[in-house]
């Protein structure tokens, strides 16, 4: 059988089955990173490693320098979705000989950009030959507070389902330039403990099933609240993916004053309520709202 | 400038200059691993990140399980040169969308038996659609007692040169199966500490002459000492790369200690005294002796 037909939640769940797995790891395949660490440790490592591949996460004509910037921003994105800081970074990059220095030393610059704007130590990495596509991956440690570490299977039925920013369009070009939360993950940490949190990077309608399936809930979508970016139909805002924007959950009687208190703290970033997580089996999303599978 | 005429080292150094870096960086590029932690700890994190490219370090026609024993097993083998045990890993594919979903399994269960063998839980990782070969990168986390973690810095003029078992060759297929020298490394970081070590991935000629430059000395090669494999000439032996032997120096007054000590521990695997550091500016190898450059 070949990956295209099979579905990329599916070869995931496959190939982790039966992971040896130490007693150190609390949280192993499935959230937006591993999480390492003693049950009582006061803080815990997090790791996580993101790709991105010439003609799948960008083309050869794009500005090496943005690809740089984008390459560590999706990673740190991910640590932001747990509540975490970024630490110390690993850089893999597979490029042909015939490839021009200056495009990997511009990408470098990028990368150097976003590690120094976001406390990042770029500290190692491999340079390899790649007979095909560039091919630019990312290995990133971070720490969180045990205290407030946030992973998507902590929503319950009734919590409130929200979203940062506004979805849809990313291609466009924000897929290249996005800031990822990291300010407003460890605030929202810090100040309200959302019960479960995951970044928007394969669209909302494969990303919320992951978050809802992962708190053995359902969720009610209120489809017409759902935030857009400028000229973004809803089959956009669904399934566009790489939004790198927040999706959390909160007990609904939080709803109110998390609300005055973002618009406050962040007044230039919308925070919209998109609905909410329900008990098993409810509602699912449309069959055509379908979010991106890299193998589809 | 094309990268295949500029020389991995020299664009490694180009692009790891100035990178931002903080105060707990004890080693960042340039060594087997980084190094992360306090100048006190009792002991310190290892980061690697190694990849295996398709027609690069292995052939579609290779053993799928081999493939992913091998990606792990040259991570791990970075961790040993260092002195450290290796702990988690992410592991991250870019694998083409008609790829047989069996053949990744298969890498999988390579990995797996690896990770099972030498300790090392898997935590996550990463699967993309790669538009050409297939990519398949390791990040891994190690740890290392601060009082054994060895650098390749360390060497001096007059310390013995040592390699353990057998060079040249690897191609026939030994790459793909190689056991790292774990137990081997960790013995030495407790037992006789060596003053320098690294592991040799890119062949003799290429990495001999970079432990003695980032140990500020030159070296003295016996070329008849170097143990070769079964049927590898010299010139193999040098420049085949891909031994994942360890090359390590000790003062000399040790050297008699040391063999005496080997011999007894691992009796079937050769250790080798082939030369020594000297001060900056005797004898470099012959231009004809260059290990293996990713880009040439």
């Amino acid at each position: 059988m070949k990956l295209g037909g099979y579905g990329e939640d599916r070869l995931v769940a496959e190939l982790t089955r039966g992971l040896p797995r130490g007693g150190d790891v609390r949280v192993g395949p499935g959230d937006d990173c591993a999480v390492i660490g003693r049950p009582r440790d006061a803080r815990w490592q997090l790791l996580k490693a993101d790709v991105v591949v010439e003609g799948v996460h960008f083309l050869a004509s794009d500005d090496p320098r943005r690809v740089g910037w984008k390459a560590l921003c999706r990673a740190i994105s991910d640590i932001a979705a747990m509540g975490g800081e970024p630490a110390h970074a690993l850089v893999t990059i597979a490029v042909s000989a015939d490839e021009e220095v200056a495009r990997v030393e511009a990408i470098y610059a990028g990368l150097k950009r976003a590690a120094k704007r976001f406390g990042v130590s770029i500290v190692g990495g491999e340079t390899s030959r790649s007979p095909g596509p560039l091919f630019l991956d990312i290995a990133l440690t971070g720490w969180v507070a045990r205290t407030r570490c946030i992973l998507r299977s902590g929503g319950r039925p009734g919590d409130a389902l929200y979203v940062t920013g506004r979805l849809g369009g990313s291609r466009a070009g924000k897929h290249l330039d996005f800031i990822p939360r990291l300010a407003e993950a460890r605030w929202l940490a810090g100040h309200f403990r959302p019960s479960a949190m995951m970044d928007l990077s394969d669209g909302l309608a494969a990303d919320l099933p992951r978050l809802a399936r992962a708190s053995a809930c359902d969720f009610l979508l209120e489809e017409d609240h759902v935030p857009r970016r400028s000229g973004a139909t809803l089959a956009q805002a669904f399934s566009d993916g790489e939004d790198f924007e927040l999706l959390f959950t909160l007990p609904a009687r939080k709803a109110a004053a998390l609300q005055l208190a973002w618009r406050k703290k962040f007044p230039r970033l919308p925070l919209t309520r998109i609905g909410e997580l329900t008990a098993r089996s409810t509602l699912t999303p449309p069959p055509s709202a379908r979010g991106h599978d890299h193998f589809a």
